[in-house]
């Protein structure tokens, strides 16, 4: 799992809907209709997180759920945030 | 809270979709994506049965969920149930 | 429910094993063996905050768990605070 | 991945507290507090199946979880299911 070039997280970007970069990793809010929603994402990104043992930094209040992930023993972002970055949209319905 | 008349529930099956009286209990069979999606519709059934303090009988097997709720101190169906299976349909984009 | 006075805030607090007053919230946070358990204590919180309907402000990351919990609409602690911090020690095991 | 020899079954199932064997699968009920206690439970077994991408079938009424594990692919029982009987008895504190 190698770090990716600054070209290469700006073109993944450009065709994952929703993320953005914030320094080394990525980053998405996301907005449901109250907590019971919002905690149904949570546990499908817990399902994802242990899938492929990658875990998120991760908040929630209410309705609201924010998630930045990033590799931290390589210090920036791989191709493995961007996979989960990825299975987490299909489950917010993108 | 009182157990509903057998002419009380079946006039309000015939206006919630999908569930059906099992002896005592209403039930209702679902099917999802895969497994985490599965999951995160328990999650906010979870949820759902803390904020009404009514729990159902209900079992999993990768992406299906069965789903049965009864009253049962009173030995049957009341408005809580109904209540409940109502929410579950909510979720579950019903 | 009413906003605690200082007073209470603080001899309530020294009953409550591990939370602090941050502001106009308690906080506190937890440490688990890894995600999974982290993730388990985080399911019973949610099944707490619908208990209660009193929702927190918390965040995750790997095995690490903070939660901050206010009455936003009073500006302040009020006993549904303290009621909540307890609920979540029990489950925590203290 | 075998299927185990029957001696292989019972040997390991001497060194595995809890579970017995139902026909092709490994069984076991666990009894909690409440609610909640169950359902932060069955939060981490969802992890655990996640993981291990081997999930079972399983059941909830209020405080009682019934799991019961098998390779449904080689129609009996692997190591994957010991595997995920021992990390569910951990996370149920045994």
């Amino acid at each position: 799992m190698e770090l990716l070039s600054q070209d290469e997280i700006s073109a993944r970007l450009a065709e994952l809907g929703g993320w953005e970069q914030q320094g080394n990793a990525l980053h998405r809010d996301f907005e449901f209709k109250d907590f019971t929603e919002a905690f149904g994402f949570m546990a499908q990104v817990a399902c994802i997180s242990e899938r492929l043992f990658h875990h998120p930094e991760w908040s929630n209040v209410w309705n609201k759920v924010s998630i930045s992930i990033t590799n931290h023993s390589k210090g920036g972002i791989t191709d493995l945030d961007f996979d989960f970055a990825k299975r987490v949209n299909a489950v917010a319905g993108d």
